[in-house]
């Protein structure tokens, strides 16, 4: 099997999985007042250290949460609710339009739910956000922005910096989503002026169900977890001691190696894509053309004439696993809303696929690809005209 | 050291702890359509169904969480937002005094942030929710009931069938927090008539961090994370397959002992009750004086003239982990509100420790207790008695 879906979830490091286990091995509730509590404590804050150490921010701004859409979640409602509640005139929401459904759909609650007004930010045919669109889109009555550090989709890498600039020179708030950053380029939270950063285990080595939010000592956030007051009482909940250990173990190793990550895995993936271009001469790159404004294990291509999901599933059959890098609920495969808000229409939209790879990727995985890939293209394509021609 | 603290979170078992690592060694995640996604789905399906069919639920009916802390606040404010916007006169809340703080402060955050009204019901000496109390307090304008399953503070269990009939008969939905119960009495959610139950590994032998609620095919519960509509759309986020897996070992393997498991418990922990009244005459020995309306592994005392805090350290030096059972912030300690609803008055609460056996409890432990208990008593005495003389 080649693996090609990183971007979804990453296999777990060895070392991440040894300190779960260790962990795993002792009692102790970090909550607790005995001996046993305490050592479950300093390891909890020993991994909040570490965390904290190779991201720019201080410890006591780690607050752990069972992963990437929970954080997404506590920095939009929560930054919103407080904002509110402290000014009753923010009652705005902005966000890019290519944000991740964690984002996206609590944002829309906050419309639907509380009355919020939102303001969704246009991107340029590369995915990018620019500065002065944001500065544009501020006022008065903003509460909060979100707008995500590399887009999961075709891995558009947004100018954090200049964007938590704009907002901080308006008042507001940034949150950026950094789940599919932290690993994969530098990323530095005191460095990047945001005010909230989303990272979650899964994604860079480290163990599904345990996440953090990065939130800036003076960021107010209402709880959406009430109970006994854990992480600055903004997020409750036992914690997940070995979780977070081995959270903190992948987080250090992936930011550790980063460098030479992302040159070996560029290097695989511009490889890839140059290949892939030249079986399938009509594919359309989608996404930034420039490597350098791109996850370095990112490439998305549209096939025309191809559906997404059935090429995807002809691959599956070849031994290659990749996405269509968009929701599909109930069977019902939607087009990418990141596609559309890049300029695609409805047809490159859906016949597009991603390609992410990772710490376990090797040139043997784009070899298999590559091997599978003309072949299912030119069967999708038969199948695509059929279903074109009966309908 | 004697581990007397099985209640705030009791060792993993082997059992799921190897099923976390042979999961955690594979990569997929449960929402992808490749190959090793579908086998990330497979093993979590067949751990909901595990799950099910050991609580009397159906499959459809377990909803994945992050723990006791997500379900219950899911289940309370979840339940009172769809309800609420079902029917906007259903604006109450009702819940009993004795509640988690995971219940109690989400009710107290939706009277704050809602315009919700609360009733909180009452309980007996013992703990006590009687079911005609709780019908007294139900109307057309509630929109939720949460009562646990049983206490972790004094181990009360409630009459959840009748409290659930009571609830049923006024329309309304019942949630139980049976975090504490699961594993240790029996636990059927079909002949409970509960509408939503929560439960959580850490308590039972399985990970932190992963839990669940049991939530009715029919009863609507607006998400508390929204984003890619995992888990019936009611709780969005990666499943944790690893975790899920270990989870579902360790619900099976806990119902399945709990019978031979209360037995050997229950008698060591009335052996327990039995040695520390006869070393400490006064001792008050609080919640059910039933056991069998009581958990099995619970015992909870006051000890007149001693802080609980002093005490605890006192007895953590001699190798023994309890709990205070109450809830400590920055340091200062709290009354228990549990105790307080019993009708202890303040110095009774603010003595009392709780000791909670569990699945690798032994005869040793208790003695191990009972030895240095009766020294560590006179300690405390003697520094409360200084202590007051002081102020």
């Amino acid at each position: 099997m080649a693996y090609l879906d990183h971007a979804a979830t990453t296999p777990m490091l060895a070392e991440a999985l040894d300190a779960y286990v260790a962990a795993a091995r002792e009692v102790g509730n970090p909550s607790s007042l005995h001996a046993p509590g305490r050592a479950a404590r300093r390891l909890v804050e020993e991994s909040r250290e570490r965390i904290a150490a190779v991201l720019g921010a201080r410890p006591s701004e780690i607050v752990f949460t069972s992963g990437g859409t929970e954080a997404d979640n506590l920095a939009v409602k929560g930054v919103f609710w407080a904002r509110r509640a402290a000014d009753p005139a923010r009652t705005r929401v902005v966000a890019s339009a290519v944000e991740h459904h964690a984002v996206l759909d609590a944002v829309d609650w906050l419309v639907a739910h509380e009355g919020a007004a939102v303001t969704w930010l246009p991107v340029d045919p590369s995915g990018l956000v620019e500065p002065a669109v944001l500065a544009d889109a501020l006022g008065d009555d903003v509460a909060v922005v979100s707008v995500q550090w590399a887009n999961n989709e075709v891995g558009t890498v947004q100018p954090v910096p200049a964007l938590a600039a704009a907002a901080s020179v308006a008042g507001v708030p940034l949150h950026t989503d950094a789940v599919q950053a932290v690993g994969q380029i530098p990323v530095d939270f005191a460095a990047s002026g945001a005010a909230a950063l989303t990272l979650t285990g899964h994604k860079l080595g480290g163990p599904v169900g345990v996440g953090a939010l990065l939130l800036g000592r003076d960021v107010a956030a209402t709880p959406l977890l009430h109970g006994g007051g854990q992480e600055r009482d903004v997020r409750s909940g036992t914690l997940d001691t070995a979780g977070i250990a081995a959270f903190a173990v992948a987080v250090e190793c992936a930011v550790k190696v980063q460098q030479e990550y992302a040159a070996r895995v560029s290097a695989l993936r511009d490889g890839l894509v140059e290949r892939v271009r030249a079986a399938v001469p009509d594919a359309v790159y989608n996404g930034p053309a420039d490597p350098a404004g791109r996850l370095p294990g990112n490439a998305h291509f549209s096939f025309p004439g191809c559906e997404g999901d059935a090429l995807l599933m002809l691959l599956d059959a070849l031994g290659i696993a990749c996405s269509t890098g968009s929701a599909c609920s109930a069977g019902v495969a939607q087009p990418s809303h990141v596609l559309l808000a890049l300029g695609a229409d409805d047809g490159r939209a859906r016949s597009s696929l991603r390609f992410s790879l990772g710490h376990t990727s090797t040139a043997a995985d784009v070899d298999a690809l590559l091997a599978a890939l003309p072949g299912a293209v030119e069967r999708a394509r038969r199948a695509g005209a059929l279903r074109g021609s009966g309908s």
